[in-house]
């Protein structure tokens, strides 16, 4: 299947960025707009792109392709920007024979969008439009599923334009004859004209890039929609996200995801080193670090930079700083008894244990454990809990509490998940 | 897809077991040869199974399908089991009219064997013949790829015949032509007329049985082939699997692979305890309960019981049992100085890290790593390894070498772990 881009606009709000340079190559959260495109429509079976774009980018177009040269692209010059958008789309018609994916090239959408949008009808409209101005955004009126009237100004309608189609080749036609009764035409003109269908698709995000502020906008909320859940405990989505994500719009155009991984592990040793120094100026440290934990996730989620060796790195180290912030803890505390070395060395196995169950269950089932057992989300002893509750021990100079606390919490859970786990697991005898 | 077991013959070598009772419902490591059968071309797409029987043995196989509902089958009493199996064969003919398998009821197959050979074409045959009394096989002689000959006493031949056959319906006219011929007649006889194609797969185990010696011999194969090598260190090769498949062959018609996973923790704890009573008594016991660790899943595999949950409880069991015996060592040695509890504390969090890093690479890879690292398998520190030099080290009173040539062991098996996934992670930049 093969997708049509229009790129040949020249993107006058943006400027000084789009000062002769084209604005769908401009980045947001680390990646060029262009690319977005090319990479989540990829991933839904696209395997081929029709771009057509303004000659006097052609450069930085070939440039941008040679980086990445295994999306296989034609480059299609619109020699005449001044007949509209229409036109442009026009241009595509002698690349492409069966259905296929038109979207606007400053158009940005989040992976579930184009995700679900592949598997729709003609022009996907968006009733609730969270992430754009309504007064700016195209409106798009449709009886019986067909579209009838699109612009900015309609007094009634059924909801945003989200710039992506899916259309059959005969749309060209009616283009073509627009094209002959008029010297502009826009591409609203044609979809009206066609009365394509519409779908709908809301509550997603996607937005069109206008202005600059629009760019940040965008990386905002790439970062948020970049944000894994699922596996967050309490402290984390009441607190450590809220860092996080403002860190990594801030960050992510010069971090890479294992940069991020990186800093916040030597963030986590300083800290424990720094225990022997001052307790509590280390254990602030050791939050502190803990809540940019989920940056190197939300950088690598919203930049569509993510990989299985970032997740497997990034938690093999929380491990490390986390046996190492226990380490201070312990030689700090000195316990003498054997009972007292007991409950601290059952902190630090459950600590390990906790992440070990969840993870060993994704590795035998290829699931996460909490898809098959919502209720250990609520269970406390996840990392960003067991961080929270060290520092505000520190800080209060409860440093034994941390030991049997953290054991009787972490291998309380673990206990749990083995009971659930099992339950289970013994029902599934053959 | 459909499959056709001759399941009729009386197996008069195999009694008492068979005084009145069917041969392919005995069992053979802890399941029915017939459902080894049904589970196997199961997973191989078969969907529908027509079992050609004795009616005096109706009931059981009637009772044995009540306990499997999820296979589809039809059961066909053969009147004349006198006539020979080549009769028995020729009773399916109104039930198939497509590529269909026959397979012998009193055959028995490992995995592999019947994944690979449900490709092939014609009847299977073995070059090899590793498991089987070559004076006993019955011969084919193939020409051209296609059969000739059949029988026990050929003197020249080409291979073995496994009784697994990949077959057209049209072989049915030939069938019964030589049943209007003769009264009594023979599967080979159809099989040396039709010319069906001989195809090869040699050296995968398989076996026919006849006696109350092929059942145990069996069993024992199947648990061997039952060993899942690729995760192994050098003591479990060299001692440990020997001790296991052994126990395992005597005990998988009695123990689940559960309760030998419970089984060996309970034993684990145990060596735990007794440490405080004698160490050299303990560690014996700890050594034991690691030799007979690999008996869950060769249970498991060979009697078709595997499943995802039984491998995590062996791994998160493991887990407590090692910490278990660490900590008993621990506080018999009581190390007094921040630098000596610094070490053992790296022991404790090294040994369970081995496990952590390639668990959880498996749940970011879905890939075992030592399929992408094979190297990793000549690394020492896995728990075999562990738990022998623990047991050497007890019993020549080396308790505190223990602790830090197990820090120092484990954790650099971690560190070259995140060496080598760290080198290949960050060339996989885009």
């Amino acid at each position: 299947m093969q997708a049509v881009i229009l790129a040949a606009g020249l993107g006058t709000r943006l400027r000084p960025f789009t000062e002769n340079f084209p604005k769908p190559l401009l980045q947001v959260a680390g990646r060029e707009l262009l690319y977005r495109h090319l990479h989540l429509l990829s991933q839904g079976g696209i395997n081929h792109f029709i771009i057509i774009i303004n000659p006097q980018h052609e450069r930085f177009y070939r440039e941008f392709l040679a980086r990445y040269p295994h999306f296989s692209c034609t480059l299609v010059k619109n020699p005449f920007p001044e007949k509209g958008n229409g036109y442009s789309f026009f241009l595509a018609k002698d690349y492409v024979s069966t259905p296929f994916i038109l979207t606007m090239g400053d158009h940005v959408y989040e992976r579930d969008f184009v995700k679900k949008a592949l598997g729709l009808k003609g022009l996907v409209i968006d009733k609730e439009g969270r992430f754009i101005d309504p007064q700016e955004a195209t409106k798009a009126l449709c009886q019986k599923g067909k579209i009838i009237s699109l612009g900015k100004d309609l007094s009634s309608y059924t909801g945003f334009d989200t710039g992506f189609f899916i259309l059959e080749p005969e749309i060209f036609y009616v283009a073509e004859k627009l094209i002959r009764q008029k010297s502009e035409i826009s591409l609203s003109g044609i979809m009206e004209k066609a009365k394509i269908p519409c779908s709908e698709l809301s509550g997603l995000f996607w937005m069109d890039i206008d202005t600059p502020k629009d760019l940040k906008q965008a990386t905002k909320f790439l970062v948020k929609t970049a944000v894994k859940g699922g596996e967050d405990g309490f402290i984390s989505r009441l607190i450590n996200r809220r860092v996080s994500t403002w860190c990594s719009t801030f960050f992510i155009n010069y971090l890479s995801p294992n940069m991020a991984t990186l800093l916040t592990t030597l963030l986590g040793f300083l800290a424990a080193l720094l225990l022997f120094w001052s307790p509590k100026i280390a254990v602030l440290l050791y939050q502190l670090s803990s809540m940019l934990d989920g940056m190197d996730g939300e950088i690598a989620r919203a930049s569509l930079r993510e990989s299985p060796f970032g997740g497997w790195l990034d938690s093999v180290l929380d491990r490390f700083v986390d046996f190492a912030f226990l380490l201070g803890l312990y030689l700090i505390l000195k316990p003498a008894y054997p009972w007292q070395q007991t409950i601290a060395l059952l902190a630090f196995f459950g600590s390990v244990m906790v992440s070990y169950t969840s993870e060993r269950y994704k590795g035998a089932f290829g699931r996460t454990i909490y898809a098959d057992y919502p209720f250990l989300r609520k269970v406390p002893g996840k990392r960003d809990e067991r961080v929270f509750f060290i520092m505000i021990s520190v800080l209060l100079d409860w440093l034994w509490e941390i030991f049997w606390v953290l054991a009787f919490i972490t291998n309380l859970r673990v206990l749990l998940t083995l009971f659930l786990v099992g339950k289970r697991g013994s029902k599934l005898k053959e």
